[in-house]
């Protein structure tokens, strides 16, 4: 379909955003583009300005506009415990879920030995640096309870058994529905596999 | 939730898209703003530029970025013929349904008097400018089957009745399912009910 160059561009780019398909980045472009054009500019500089001023937390990955993000920095949260998620979407949820104050760990995803993400690819390197300080009593693993984010739980497990045998190691309760990601899952549901975490065993 | 500024800016910007909520705001923003950014660049681009580029047109009201708009301008459309719909989502999804190749008409919305919302305001007297042209015989009327599209549909027929009697009016059929928004409808139906148009009577 012929449509002016800036249109095409801007569904084009409309489209690329998750769960966004062909039909909804078009209806979105001309509803931006009709009448009041506030919301588009608006929605322009907010994304050039994140880009511009976001970047990974150098602690826990997750994300930041200062030295340290929120999670890091704050006084209020709990040293002795470190959560260990999948996205920064998943770390979101559980915060929504009112459940935990402790500290985040974000992992660059999941272990996915068939497409070439190692231990190294997801941040386990890392995770072990992290991982030695004195203060951290007890680690609760996050991770999906798909067939790549069970793999992942089990990788760390073994991992932090092995370098820091004295952490306890927990696994938030299958609560979360087997096979769903965590981030689609509603907060109440979080809230109880959050509570209803056990020890971590091989 | 304390968040960093720009991505609470960002997800309150994404919010205001329709469709979208405040959980797939978030989701979006995290995703946009983890590992690669340069989609969230691309778009952030792509929405000042079209803001900046792209204006109504001066003929039928739909968008573009030159003089005049690609459905007034091309030579290859059928001078005869004038489609009218509520919106430019409306007129691309005729387009997409590949039942006609005539002019079209974008109105600034649907009849809403109890908000205010009358026949100045939605460009009906732009309308009646437009129709007096010699080479034009039809006029499709394809606003919604809603109360309001209806009524709509009523006031055009009742003015170009008056003032264009020689003009044939038609109504798309209905095809498009009772109540519901033209726009959100398949392809298929929407082709159906422009085939099946008839003469439309007061
Ligand atoms: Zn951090
Ligand atoms: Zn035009």
């Amino acid at each position: 379909m012929e449509q002016p160059g800036a249109i095409s561009e801007l569904i084009d780019a409309l489209k690329r955003l998750p769960g966004i398909g062909p039909r909804a980045a078009q209806r979105i472009s001309y509803q931006l583009l009709s009448g009041d054009r506030s919301d588009a500019t608006r929605l322009g500089r907010a994304l050039l300005e994140a880009v511009d001023c976001v970047h990974k937390c150098p602690r826990c990955n997750s994300l930041t506009d200062k030295d340290l993000c929120i999670f890091c920095s704050s006084p209020n949260r709990d040293d002795s415990q470190l959560c260990i998620v999948e996205t920064v979407a998943d770390l979101m949820v559980i915060e929504q879920s009112l459940s935990y104050n402790g500290r985040y760990f974000v992992l660059q995803g999941r272990l996915s030995p068939l497409n070439g993400i190692g231990p190294h690819e997801i941040g386990l390197d890392k995770l072990i640096q992290r991982t030695a300080e004195d203060s951290l009593k007890e680690v609760i693993i996050a991770t999906s309870f798909t067939a790549e984010g069970e793999a992942t739980a089990l990788a760390i497990t073994d991992l932090l058994t092995k370098h820091h045998p004295q952490l306890r190691l927990t696994r938030i309760a299958k609560g979360v529905p087997a096979g769903a990601e965590l981030e689609y899952t509603d907060v109440n549901t979080v809230a109880q596999a959050m509570l209803n975490r056990r020890v971590r065993e091989l």
